[in-house]
């Protein structure tokens, strides 16, 4: 199949799942902004259309018509290069334009996409739809946690779906790796970001890594042992985080006459001992490895073991600063904007979660989150 | 007509027209809350129920079937002997319950309290009654000023309609009062509230003041003159307030090629010259009266002159604080928490405005706003 | 005694007293400022120095030499007109000058303005004197208050001296009186600030006034009763403060081993019972009021009252808001930001205090802070 | 020499050299807070004392009678372990106790640690007085930087003294490293901290290191070029620091009538063009080196280069985030809350600074930050 064909299946299978995400919504779940890290749901299906307007369509249509003259104000992200826009915290006070408007964006920015797949574009097109499309399934999985923050933070916990549900693990023990140099980092085969570019050797030491995560029964040890209330196990600016919000359990956990529940996408429902802890903090995460007497892995370690791990329930925290590879070069114009200038202040997760797309998950994939970051989907894996 | 049959029918109109002021808005404009003192509409027509269900309906109908459990605790506003609530910040959080459901509410509450007017209670009902109808009212004029404040934040600046427009005042000079003994408060004719009852005598001064409110001409003048640059014409806190929220020009004003533009609720229009400056905050009221070396009247001298003033465009900043009269006695029980527990740091303002509700205003009503309120209805009348 | 000589024999004792108070201070002391509202030492004695070279030594000595050029920067206090300063929460940053350097400031200035006395001024002149003394005075006052904040927030509680103290107080009952017109504000006897002149008629209803300040036994029944747990006792924003500030007991106290204690400038000891309750917020003795069924008075009763009642022990918070009398003009110039522009969202306070200075106390005086301190020196007398 | 007499020498040397940073200042500056990360220096003084009072005193003389019951609360840091502590950003609080009474209490401890030297105690207790002179010797480097603060944010800007001056650089070019294995971490010889222990092996790839630090001349080329205004050169944490900071220069830099001037401990000067530049922080180190199209070493790249390199005017930002290596371990007790907990969201910094201690620094020392930190003696050195 030629590579436009492909793309265009591709693009257009992407854009309906982004529709069948919000399937289950309200109008209302898609306007609200209950914390200034999660975006209405609104903002996420008009800014991963803006995308392509910004990106394809007004370079490389010609005599392209721009749907709305504001929407380039009220649906960029961060992107400096391309002008001013709505403060990230105020996304929630737009209800304008309605939903119904933003959908037509959305239709008639397909269409034009569509249009422009078809015309048989130059490579260079079709690598920034490659971009776009894994960009839009990057804001797939945070539509995911976006939806249920809004739910579950609603008084009334309204169901969502079975979908993005866990399992059980259970594969006991460790896996062993020796010493040496090994290989990191994305070598050619189909898209990668720039932040995973340049395979390169690291060299590491001997170590162990769990073959499971670290399930709901095993922290609740951690929490009945008094884990939130002993400083010795967690970072400074863990346990001063802690303090602060008075957390003493992973975010959407409330206690009910002595028995823990949790918020799911499926409704208010009893904690499931087996399934793997949800929605800890990296602190949390390091304070559990502590308590254990374990560390968390770093992300070479977890990408050396990669192959034999049974990864893709939650992203795993890992003990690694999300920092540049040796040669990063970062992309010019304003997708440059993309990865490298968050390169300060963050943690890498790795592997993927049962919200992430399909085929948007790899064993070089770097994710990354503020230490304090909750409501994402991530997991503990233990390292030693 | 019986008693009864009279509330019911002003009821069934009141609770008509806060449908009729929301039916301009979209959904998603129902939801969204841009500051802490803006509650979403949904929240003004959900309160606007639960005052009847909790002091009525709850109390004095038989096996009355709450509709919701929860909308209590969603849509109770300060009442601590009520029980907890979502934080008035939060407000605009809240998706859930969808638009319709509180619709449904509101409906099942307009007809059991039909019912229960129908049924001939108790004078005891019928004053609760006359509270809710009066309670509903004020949040009839609040809805205003936020559906307003809502739109006119909006990067889209939509238009609502043409209600609630100011005309021009133009009848120049003063009135002249002596010196001398007036009565002040409210005698027993009609529903008022407890703030304004207690008849009594105020010694005043001769004073003077003026037939009409300070127009938005006049207002440019000041701003001309540098008014908001000369911090000697203004208060402390009002300097201050200025200096962190850059404040310089009345709220939904923008200069646009020199020429000043401003947001109603038909839409951005150029400013006009002859209708009354509006949505100024006391401070600027203040600092206005300075620099034309006069003052604001006091609420006293406002309402001995009441009955020569043409009031009602817009709710006129007095100088007065908001104090209890002598002898005030806040009421009993929940609604004792109406009026009294606000006699601190807020300043009094009279007369009405064009979004006030029929019927609900009186020259002894005591309007009151913080110091530094903006989006309300209020414009600036002079006195020396 | 001719007026000029009088003044500088008043001049002089007002100088020797400002530093009388500091004498107990180590020079550390005269550095810190652990509230924005509390002043170092060290700033109080530059300020009060300050004043008299910027209004007096400037304009009316010929070839005034300034002490240092920096210095007005450094002391100004909040007087727009007179140019920038460094901003009041960063008073305790500074190091320097050192407190000798400012002594001598202090010394040289007092000597300069000896010499302007000693050569027959002008009434203009002597009326500004007049002001600088009152103005020295007044810090006096909040010297005591900032040294006890100071010394009071040490964890060594270190000891001052026995000055300032309050005695028992113990007249039961009431003074009653009638409904009626009655004279408020100062004539012309002596010096007086421009927020108390305008002697004008207020009208007044039937009103009783307590004889004794309330003490802390009696505050304490109140404690016991719950009365920092019962929202209903309490304007809202006091809630509000008491709730953010986890305020369960006047400034100062201590619970140690079930018993009150509380620092005074003597040191750390037993709160007596039977003396007046201090450094209690407007809205604890509203709420105290409140919960004796009572009321504070007005400024206007207290003023009616005052001569039949013992008053000077503590300054006793009215539920006047601080604002303009009739007919009030602010002093041209810089003079005229001294109190005027404090008019907005202050209660006011009658009466005076142990730590006012001799000669510094009248009837008609009117005394301005917000409602949440706790510093002053403040008391509780009760109406109805 | 007896290892405890060489010690007891050491330590008398350290304490003495304390004693000498601080000759220069009024007593007035050994109280004062500017910022939350300065410390008073009397703070320095006492809590360098108290160090060794809380670690070896208590625990290993018998019979020792603390000081004074109060200090420990008012001396401690951040250990946990040891108990309650003002808060670290009211250290500027504190007035009491007096300098006099500190310095009465850092002699008492003086001698009865020499008394415990001289009595050849256990090898334990010499480990802890080589952790408490190397703890010291931070303090004195911190003291430095905390000095320059206190004086450099006085209006009068004060001269302290011509210790602690950089010299020029101008060793043009590069050295260049081979890719490759490296040794990495410190090996057992003399004193070192356990963050810099468990010598490991890195696996490197080639990479260039300039020789000399960059200077405040090409420094200001980046700036003439814009380059605090050209957002593309920034972290995205950078640039909203230097927005909301309004920072467009290094710190204690001034723009004088075109000129630029910057305050150094030898007064208030014009900026010496040749000299290193100084107090920037990582965003602008990060920052200068994008523009310059290059990179900042990261730690292990400098601790391979350091052998060449002529390193220790300033400290040098790393491109690394502060994380343990492998096989780390912390110290048991309150001795392990020194290093491990602060591993997150912090900058490691590589070399030494005219601010360090003679003694105190080695090629494998670990210096930590964060990356907005700017009153450090920080400087740029380039990779590529």
């Amino acid at each position: 199949m030629k590579k436009n064909i492909e793309l265009k299946i591709r693009f257009e299978l992407v854009r309906e799942q982004t529709e069948r995400i919000c399937e289950p919504l309200e109008i209302e779940d898609y306007i609200v902004q209950p914390m200034a890290n999660v975006s209405p749901p609104k903002w996420h299906i008009g800014h991963s259309t803006w995308f392509y307007e910004e990106f394809l369509l007004k370079k490389y249509v010609k005599d392209y018509k721009v749907f709305h003259k504001d929407f380039s104000f009220i649906f960029n992200s961060y992107y400096n290069n391309v002008g001013d826009r709505v403060e990230r915290p105020n996304r929630g006070f737009l209800s304008r334009p309605p939903v119904r408007e933003v959908v037509k964006y959305r239709h008639y920015v397909t269409q034009k996409c569509v249009e422009l797949l078809e015309s048989s574009p130059s490579d260079e097109v079709l690598d920034i739809f490659e971009v776009g499309i894994n960009h839009e399934q990057q804001h797939q999985e945070l539509l995911v946690y976006d939806i249920k923050y809004i739910l579950g933070t609603q008084p009334l916990l309204p169901v969502y779906g079975k979908q993005f549900a866990t399992q059980k693990e259970n594969e006991a023990g460790f896996f062993s790796f020796k010493a040496g140099l090994y290989e990191i980092g994305a070598k050619d085969l189909g898209f990668t970001y720039d932040n995973e570019h340049g395979s390169h050797q690291v060299y590491l030491q001997d170590f162990q890594i769990s073959k499971s995560l670290v399930s709901n029964g095993e922290y609740l040890e951690f929490m009945n042992a008094g884990g939130y209330k002993d400083f010795n196990l967690w970072l400074s600016e863990g346990w001063d985080f802690i303090q602060k919000e008075k957390i003493v359990a992973p975010l959407y956990w409330s206690l009910i006459n002595g028995e823990w529940y949790n918020y799911t996408l499926n409704g208010f429902e009893k904690v499931v001992l087996e399934s793997p802890v949800q929605h800890v903090s990296f602190y949390e995460a390091q304070a559990y490895a502590s308590w254990k007497g374990m560390r968390l892995p770093t992300e070479f370690e977890w990408e050396c073991a990669a192959d034999k791990l049974n990864w893709g329930q939650l992203w795993e925290w890992t003990n690694s600063a999300y920092l540049p590879y040796p040669n990063y070069q970062k992309a010019p114009s304003a997708l440059g904007e993309y990865n490298g200038k968050f390169m300060s202040n963050q943690n890498v997760l790795r592997g993927s979660s049962v919200a992430t797309p399909t085929g948007h998950s790899r064993k070089t994939y770097r994710n990354f989150f503020h230490a304090s970051s909750r409501w994402l989907y991530s997991g503990i894996r233990l390292s030693k």
